[in-house]
């Protein structure tokens, strides 16, 4: 029989000596695993000797406890009348008070208002922030605004179809979410929710690398035709990588896997580290110290503990190569690659020298996660389109970034993008309203878009050209100087 | 003798298996008429039971009723000292006080403020709203002060004179009254107090096909000489269409036909959406739904009522065509054919192809409410004169939206344009001051129209050309890419 | 002897029908005058039967009175201890407090601060206002701000000078005060104290038409060499300008005059309107409406009376021409005349077509109070530099408007000008601290003008070029469009 | 022994005839060093008869007393109880709280903010103002802004190495310290903390010639290999300088004479003007007088005193050229010259003549305080590119100017900057932290730097290049004009 332990018991190993944590209900030492833990010993110890589960959970999918920590690391379990009162996992920044009904919101810009109140201060953080002054997360925005829309009349709109598909899947519409983590920071529902309203749509969803929760329990309830895809954050520990692509391969709704590619080390998100301060009970650093932790071999005396994106981060690894990583991947999975975060014509050039394997690229910046003043997607669109248009033949272009109205949607579209993806609105949906809050969110882009589509007098997604808008003003301020392509095609044809 | 009910059996009746409402003092059972209401079911039972009057009278023109509902509907009389008091057609949004008097408002940014203060926040939101972000809305206005005028001195500028012709019509100034529905939601004198404004200006008035007013009743005090059009959203009810056509013809002081292309399918306007929401019992979706549901085969499940646009809108038809409306048309009236909504030059040189049957085109992109970041009517003469400026030759081209100023008046009128419509500036005239305030509107106008002119050394409108203007900001912005007027080219020449 | 008046007795004769008012302790009988007032009979009429000095006195010079009025409307006197208190000229929007001194206002812009608050509300709106929505008066500023500097290094900037000549009279500074009526509305020493700060620095003024004192006052207590320009409004009433001409023919301080062509027609000045209404007991329309009583012949119902601007404006011949108007002048004085408000190369290259009566242009747009929209002088600088800039080698070009910094001189004379004018900063100046207010604005900006001198590694005025600045922003902006120049030639070589 | 005073004998000597002043606890009579003084008369009068060490402290370097004053103007000590209570070095804005800890600041804005609270209203006015309207300030910054990055990825970006060298010295940044006066004013380390926070990087740092600390106090700790440049102000009395220079030589650390050329004659900097005034008992003129004051021969009646920045300057000379100065400069050092201030390709080109001596430019206005509107450091580097990129291989060309982030770094060093230079910044982290702070602010700095490399896939700063940036928006505003270059070539050709 498991021993029971008093709260104030616990509360004494609260050293890197001796710690322990409480972990829903059980009591483990976590002594030996300090140094192992992949978010760092720091982290933990602000816990020691505490119930850590209102930190744990949201972050850590079921397994992970398991995994981790050799069973006898299990002590028994606490005496919950001896526990401090919780206060719940989340702490509202105003007084509770049910969220408005979602079908009273009318844009995405509500919902993130309605989500904003609704969730913890730390989940905020994480889905709010990005890198140094949030110049590209605005810019991801206002770009689509510079484009204007040129619509023809005098056309049947009668019907409007926003049927696609994606590597000859098909889909109810060319709105996707992208691979954003931590679900059930926003929502219990969490990413299988995501997954729940997803499927009213017909829309494809890809798994974060940070979710949340299992794939499999994302996939769980999924419709026999419902098409996901499934994120890596390729890890320093290979074989860690190489279990989840295991598992992964068995997942039959999984169609393919989302090379991560614009974050090989993570941005400086102020916001996210800023909230992580104010609860810290030490000094921290800023979260551009993380990156440098993989490299250096100065000794980091700082302290720093980061964001929850700082976090997630530990353990991947900076060192993936066109040459290396994707043999690597064949050797591991048959699913196509699409690879996400190509920010230059260069980039998405030398994936298309990289079929069949690679069979698709995200144009983005991380939703301006990652460096600060990099390109919105529709300028890597326009530059692909100066530079080298014959990657669109090669290859399936998606964007995301910036996303919030049926417009925005559209004007990718016309640009060559075969779908767009939303993260932090899916996440915000979540947050406002769980499943229904998702289906909302979705349900408004797809009927914004659809207006759009008609009132532009196009009545299926495959018509969208760049007849159809007009970007004289992002042409004017996207890259003009020597393209990197003639020494990339000397190159390639060299090894040829 | 009608039968006399009390306010409270009245009441009883409130659900879809029996629906009375009251309307002028009168009891009608409206359960059959539900499914029939062009406005949806909703919006009436949203009133069952009750006196609709002050809901049903500014958007209903008289002998809708009568047109709508057989005799024996009306079930009699409603005891008047039964009722709840009634707190009048207008719910002021601030103690009533009389505005200030018209002729003290300098500009038509003041008379906006005044009017807002003045109508119910039901007409305030129909009037104000645009769609989405309201970006075309503001950039309609923004446009022209990008534009420079370019004054000649020295020139004898005691004589300035704003007459000018439409369609060979003589009128007394280039501005005019484009059609906007629901002029009574604002001011009890309605579309006929604008009509008698014009009159006093010699100014031409567009009306609505949703006019809260008969058309006979708009003209009916016009001056012989007074030119109107009639605006025609062609219903899928071509019936209804038809007879609206018949009595058009039968009106000598009626010109010409407007047909409607640049709202298809409603925008999304959100502060009219909104508007309805807080009043409404019970949950509506979003605007962009009601587009929706002249396609779908699936129910609509969302309880979608939307705001007063959306209602104005139900039962238009969204399939017209170059080729099977003008015919139809044709068959039905002979009145020269004015386009309204072109947004591109394809389309105006289009229209060109369409003479003599067509006559005039408006640029418009709705004044903003229905595609948002839809390129303002400046932008669209700047294409034409671009692309294909034998346009202005074949057909006169007129412009609205964001015409505040004098200057604004001017600029459109230099660039080709051979009148501006002005739409909300006429409402909002209307509910400062009645017909008083559409005068002072026109006047202030009419005014600033002329000191532009005479600043620039300009007698005679027709004397306003391009070389009065920089509008080198705006060239750099306009669309810029390929044509499509060769291929429109090539298939109608192989249709000759 | 004089009969001595109750001001019960005047009070009597408030009507059209007999009207008086008591000016400087006398009462007179205007009831004939009514009709000739230049300013209309309104004005004088909300006035009738009151003491109206306070709003005569500072918009009149001395002998206006004995010029228009019979010597037996000079009723007698008033008994002035029956009159209601008087509140003193100025009536300041702030208990009154006397201003800080000059010498710790910093920058043109506190001057103006300070000033604001010192001044009546009158005075504030008519110094303040500009057409329309200011854009205009905004712009001419911000257009200095998009030009940059360049300055040159390891240059010997010991000696600056900022001496230089206008029309062959030396100056001690290349900044000159432009023709700005009412001075004594902002400070009792007026244009005469301008006059005598403008003497303390060799710099130029030019007296307004509507100057508050007479030239001969304001030219009084000149240094022999001082250097003055006259500026004239031509009257309806020709009579009046030529008489006005034999008597500044005779002032050997007034080197030329400046023939005002901006301005035929007052531009819609808001603020000043506003302010008039504020104080009316009676309606009044748009100032708009005065430009129309010029040429309508319908009557004006709407009683205006407009703002000082306005009353100012009346009488103002709008038919001035080339071809009437210098030949007119030339018959009338010898002096050479400088052409005010030139705002196209086109008007310039005519004006260089009449040397060498024609000896000047001062490019200008009236300082945002005629045209609004209408393009900044520096654009007209670079048009001219564009189109026909051998205009530089027959005519100075003086530039105002905007001038608020030692670097916005600088820029000016960089692109050609030969000297700037400020018109407001003088009156501000004025108004802060009367004649020491004047120094201070001219010595702030003789001060900053010989920094941005030195630090661009200039010397004297005559070595700024246009390699001293960077003007690829404005260049991007100005009209682009085919010049009117040929035209013009043709025509002209047609004459000759 | 030295006789003992009484503050109220002190006090009885504050005119020009007989002027005492206390200096840590001295009694000084400076009646005839009043017309001496660097900084003016003025200054020292206000301060007489009193105690002045909390004034003179922390600008004049230990050893300035006794190189000024004749030992017997020291008249002994005073009694020190007999003083009013001095209130300490620095007046803190608000109510005294210790800063918050430095690790807990995120990036240099935040730094500034608390640096703002922690120091005097004198210091911040010192370290914050810039010329006129602060344009240049702020744009110097917002520039950065408007250049995009090209992030390259499936780069391994494991390592990242900042390591750099100038002039062949190696450092551990391309980030150095600016010349920056005065920084005792905001900590009592000084420009000794500086340094030592520089040596925990491998940091450079330029020792302003108004340092607070003499330059063998600032070296005194330095490591072996530390890098310092001694930036000068040529004086008029040209002996100071060579004093200056002989004691530079010896310094060992010390490997290049900055001179700076970018304010010959200070700018306008009003808030530091107006801190002066607000302390000042007597009224002071612009600060745009002391630059007249070296050239004008008329006497100075306005009182003037000035800034800080005014009272640094007094003694500068104003008559440097590339013929007399660099040769001069030639026979009292023989350190490697860099020059400072170039804003023009012309004056890059010119320096590039002037090798071997010249080894080094720094691009920089003057970090916004000389020339407002001056341009950004980028644009030169622009300019340079495109008119004369040779300018490259024959100099080091180093930048400074409204660096705040790690991507602006990583951006002027792709443009060919060998380092970037931070005045304020190191200000203000020493003003919030002490060397602490500084080093935060270098520590943020290059960790954003490390991460903006990594996100760019580049892992030596001498691998950045124009190919990583997209500087499309910042081209289209740079010099466009005729290049001064082909005189400058004749000139010098002809020389030869």
């Amino acid at each position: 029989m498991a021993k029971v332990f008093d709260a104030a018991e616990v509360a004494k190993h609260n050293t890197s000596e001796s710690c322990w944590v409480i972990l829903y209900g059980k009591v483990y030492d976590v002594t030996d695993f300090l140094s192992e833990h992949p978010g760092g010993a720091k982290i933990i110890l602000k816990l020691s000797g505490k119930d850590a589960t209102e930190e744990y959970d949201p972050i850590h999918p079921p397994g992970t406890l398991e995994t981790e920590l050799k069973p006898e690391c299990c002590l028994g379990t606490v005496d919950a009348s001896t526990l401090p009162k919780v206060e719940g996992l989340a702490e509202p920044q105003e007084p509770a008070q049910g969220p408005p009904p979602v079908e009273t919101l009318l844009n995405l810009d509500e919902i993130e208002e309605v989500a904003s109140k609704q969730v913890s201060k730390k989940a905020w953080a994480y889905y709010y922030s990005a890198s140094d002054d949030m110049f590209s997360k605005r810019f991801n925005n206002e770009v689509y605004k510079s484009i204007l829309l040129r619509p023809r009349v005098f056309v049947d709109c009668t019907k409007c179809d926003l049927d696609t598909s994606i590597l000859d899947y098909k889909l109810g519409m060319p709105i996707y979410v992208s691979p954003a983590a931590m679900a059930r920071l926003g929502h219990p529902s969490g990413e299988a929710g995501i997954a729940e309203a997803c499927r009213s749509f017909g829309a494809m969803q890809i798994i974060s690398n940070n979710a949340s929760m299992t794939p499999e329990q994302i996939v769980k309830d999924a419709a026999p035709d419902q098409v996901f895809g499934w994120q890596i954050y390729v890890q320093v520990d290979r074989k860690k990588s190489e279990t989840m692509l295991a598992r992964i391969n068995k997942l039959k709704n999984i169609k393919f896997i989302v090379l991560t590619l614009d974050a090989p080390v993570p941005g400086k998100r102020e916001d996210d580290e800023r909230n992580s301060l104010a609860g810290a009970s030490t000094a921290v650093t800023s979260g551009v110290k993380a990156a440098e932790r993989t490299s250096d071999d100065t000794p980091d005396v700082s302290g720093a503990s980061g964001g929850v994106g700082q976090q997630l981060f530990a353990g991947t690894d900076p060192s993936l190569t066109w040459q290396e990583t994707l043999p690597w991947l064949a050797k591991h999975t048959d699913l196509p690659i699409v690879l996400k975060g190509l920010q230059t014509h260069e980039d998405a050039y030398l994936a298309s020298l990289h079929t069949p394997q690679v069979k698709g690229i995200i144009l983005s910046n991380h939703g301006g996660r990652a460096s600060d003043t990099a390109p919105p997607a529709v300028y890597t669109l326009l530059e692909i389109r100066k530079y080298c248009p014959e990657v669109f033949d090669k290859l399936e272009v998606y964007v995301d970034g910036g996303i919030k109205r049926g417009t925005d949607v559209v004007k990718a579209l016309c640009l060559g993008a075969k779908a767009v993806g939303i993260g932090r609105g899916a996440l915000w949906g979540l947050a406002a309203g769980g499943v229904d809050g998702v289906r909302r969110t979705l349900q408004i882009l797809a009927d914004e878009t659809k207006t759009a589509m008609r009132l532009l007098g196009v009545e299926t997604v495959d018509k969208l050209g760049p007849q159809h808008i007009n970007t004289r003003m992002a042409e004017q301020q996207i890259y003009d100087g020597p393209s990197g392509l003639d020494s990339l095609r000397r190159v390639f044809r060299a090894k040829l």
